[in-house]
C-alpha cells in the first residue's frame, strides 16, 4: 500500500479534478502491476495496473489508495475492471466520500466474490486528496493561503514596493503549490497593482504529462480590472467572479473582459463584496478540490475571517520592514486580544535565505 | 576540556561582571581537581580546583578555559596559584582579551617552566563570554534586543491590550535571559504603561548561590518616569539615564527619583533622545557584559538601526490580531526594500504554544 501512495503521488500536479489514485497487484508475493491515475479522462490507476499484469491479474490481491469506482463516469467503473480480471482481494486505503461512490465500489466487489478490506494507511491515502475529501463531504474546496512577509510580519514598504521579499527556492514552492491547486484565487487590487498572471511557469511543472493552467479566478466585484490585464492572455481559463449590480451598470467592460478571454461569473445583487462561500461553492461545483488564495491584506483577511481557510502558508524572509511598510492582513472588528486567529504550527522549514510556516486557523471552519 | 566549559556553565547566571570560568585538574589520567567561578569576589575557578586536588595538583595538568589571571583583582592572580602548586602544563580554551591579562597570564606560566597550550574549543569556551568579549575588545557591552509578537508582528491591540501574548514557557525563558544579563534596558513608555519591574521572579534562578539582580536601566530622556513605580522598589539598583537639560529644568523630580532608590545617570545636553551608544558604553565601565533591551517599538528600532544589536530573541506567539494592532518596530526613515534590516537565522524553537527566534542582524554593527 505504500507503493501504491507513491504511486498516487506521480498525478499530485494532473489528476484534477479527480483524485490522485495508485494501485498495486501482488501474486504469490510478486509484484505483476502498477499504476497511477494521472490525467483525469484517462485510465484510472486500477486499469494501468491491471493492463501490466495481464494474465497474472488473476487470482492476484490489489492494493488501491482510494475505493475502486463503481459508477460509468468518463471511463468504465474500475470495480468490474477488477473483477474481470479475477483478482481475489482487495485492499483499499481510503473508501470514497464521491456520493457515487460511496460504498458501491466495495459492495460491488464483495457481490462478485472478492474479499475485500479497508483501512490500510488511511490517513495517508487520505492526504492525497484534501481537497477532494473536502469536496465530497461539504461541497466546498480545501482552502491554502498564501502569503510572503518580512518578519515582522510586512509584506511591502509603503510605496508599494514588494519585489523579491522571498527568494528564489520559496518562489519555486510557490509554483509547486500553484501547480497542485485546481484553482488560484486572487483580488483584483493585486491584477491592477502588480499585473499578477498567477500562471504556472516552472518547466518541469509544465512539462508534466496532462499538465494543465490551474483555473485563474479574480474578485472584482465592482468590475475594476482592465480587458488588457496580462491574466488574460495567459494558457488557460480566466474566471472574474463579480456582481451582477456592476455587469448592469458597466456593460461595455463586461463585454470587453469577455472578448479579452475572461469568463464572468456573476453573484446577484449590489457592488458589495463578494459572497466568498458562495463563490467556493461555485468553484467546488466546477470540480475544484484544492483552491489557492495568493491575495491582499484584505481579501486575505476576509477568507480568514469567514472561516473559509483550512491551511495557511506563509514564506517568511528573515528581515524587517518596520511598522510604516504594509501589513499581512486587514481583520476588522478584531479588537481585543481574545478575538485573535489562532493558529496550529504543522511545519517550519527553510527554504533557501526564508522560511515556510504550514499553519492551520484554530476553531474557526 | 569539555568538561571545564562545563564546569563553566555552573556560573551563568552568577559571575557578573566577571566572565564565566571553568577548570579541571588532571594527573595521571585521572580527575583530581574541578572547578568553576561562582560569583564575583569570591575564588576563581582554579583556585577551587587546586584545593580540592590539594597535593595531587603537583604535576598535574590543568585544563581552563580561559587563560588564568596575571593581575590583582579582588583576589590574587590564577597563575601564581597555579605555579605554586606544581602543576606541569596548562591547556587554555580562549585567551582573556582583558587588557590586564592579555597573554601575561600565559607568559607567567612559561616563565615558570610550565607547558602552555591554547586553542582547544577555543570557539565553545568563546561562547561562555560573548559579553565579556566583546566588552573588553569594543568597550560595549554584547546587546540581545527581545522582543514578543503574534505571528504576523504585532505586539498589542490598538487599545494597548498585551498581556499574555506569549504563553508560560516563553516567559520562563525570558527569566533565564534577564537572570543571565549584567543589565536589562527599558523605555520610559515601558515604566508609565506597564509599570514593568525587570526583575527575575523565578525561584529557580534567584535562589542560585551568588545570584543578584541585574541592573535595572530606564531610558528617559525627559524624566517623565514617576518615582512611585514599582521598578524602584525591587531589589538591586535603578539607574534612570536621562539628559542634563531635563534634570535642571525639573529639579525636584530629579530629586524625588533619587530618593526613591533611583541612580541618576545624566547626558549633557537638551532633552533629546539618549545617545544610546553612549550609554552602553557607560554599562560597559560598570562592567556590564550582556545587556539586554525590552522595550517598546520606538526604542527598540533605535538600538537597530544604530548598529548596538548583536542579537535578537524573537517570541513568536503563533496567532494573527490583524493591521490595527501595534506594529513591532519603529524604523524611520526605512522607506526602500533595499534598505531592509537583514538577519541571520541561528535557532528557530518552539517553546510550548509559542516559537523563538535567535537571530544576528546583518550588516549593521
Amino acid at each position: 500500500m505504500a507503493l501504491a501512495i507513491r504511486l498516487a503521488r506521480q498525478g499530485w500536479y494532473t489528476t484534477r479534478p479527480n483524485p490522485r489514485v495508485g494501485c498495486v497487484l501482488v501474486r504469490d508475493g510478486q509484484l505483476v502491476g502498477q499504476g497511477a491515475h494521472l490525467k483525469a479522462g484517462e485510465a484510472h490507476a486500477e486499469v494501468h495496473a491491471l493492463r501490466q499484469a495481464g494474465a497474472l491479474a488473476q487470482g492476484a490481491d490489489a492494493y488501491v489508495t482510494l475505493e475502486p469506482c463503481s459508477h460509468h463516469g468518463r471511463t468504465p467503473p474500475c470495480a468490474d475492471a477488477l473483477i474481470a480480471a479475477g483478482v481475489r482481494r482487495v485492499c483499499i486505503a481510503q473508501l470514497d466520500s464521491n456520493p457515487l461512490v460511496a460504498g458501491r465500489g466495495v459492495q460491488k466487489l464483495r457481490d462478485a466474490g472478492i474479499e475485500v478490506a479497508h483501512g490500510l494507511l488511511e490517513a495517508d491515502a487520505r492526504a492525497l486528496n484534501p481537497g477532494f475529501f473536502r469536496r465530497m463531504e461539504t461541497g466546498l474546496p480545501r482552502v491554502t493561503l498564501k502569503l510572503a512577509m518580512s518578519l515582522d510580519g510586512r509584506t511591502a514598504m509603503a510605496s508599494g514596493e514588494s519585489q523579491w521579499i522571498t527568494g528564489a527556492e520559496a518562489r519555486q514552492d510557490v509554483q509547486r503549490l500553484r501547480a497542485a491547486s485546481c484553482a488560484i484565487i486572487t483580488g483584483a487590487d493585486s491584477v491592477l497593482v502588480d499585473d499578477s498572471r498567477l500562471t504556472v511557469r516552472d518547466k518541469q511543472l509544465t512539462g508534466l504529462y496532462g499538465f494543465s493552467q490551474p483555473l485563474r479566478v479574480i474578485t472584482d466585484s465592482r468590475l475594476r480590472v482592465p480587458a488588457a490585464a496580462a491574466i488574460f492572455r495567459q494558457p488557460g481559463t480566466t474566471l472574474l467572479a463579480t456582481r451582477e449590480a456592476s455587469v448592469g451598470a458597466r456593460p461595455q467592460q463586461a463585454e470587453q473582459l469577455r472578448q479579452a478571454g475572461a469568463e464572468l461569473l456573476v453573484q446577484p445583487g449590489a457592488a458589495s463584496p463578494l459572497n466568498l462561500q458562495r463563490l467556493l461553492s461555485d468553484l467546488a461545483e466546477r470540480g475544484c478540490n484544492e483552491v489557492l488564495v495568493e491575495a491582499g491584506a484584505s481579501l486575505a483577511g476576509a477568507f480568514l475571517q469567514a472561516g473559509l481557510v483550512q491551511e495557511l502558508r506563509i514564506y517568511m524572509a528573515p528581515m524587517l520592514l518596520g511598522d510604516t511598510a504594509r501589513g499581512l492582513l486587514q481583520l476588522p472588528g478584531l479588537e481585543r486580544l481574545a478575538d485573535a486567529i489562532h493558529l496550529k504550527v504543522l511545519d517550519i522549514r527553510a527554504l533557501g535565505q526564508d522560511w515556510r510556516f504550514i499553519l492551520e486557523p484554530q476553531g474557526l471552519s
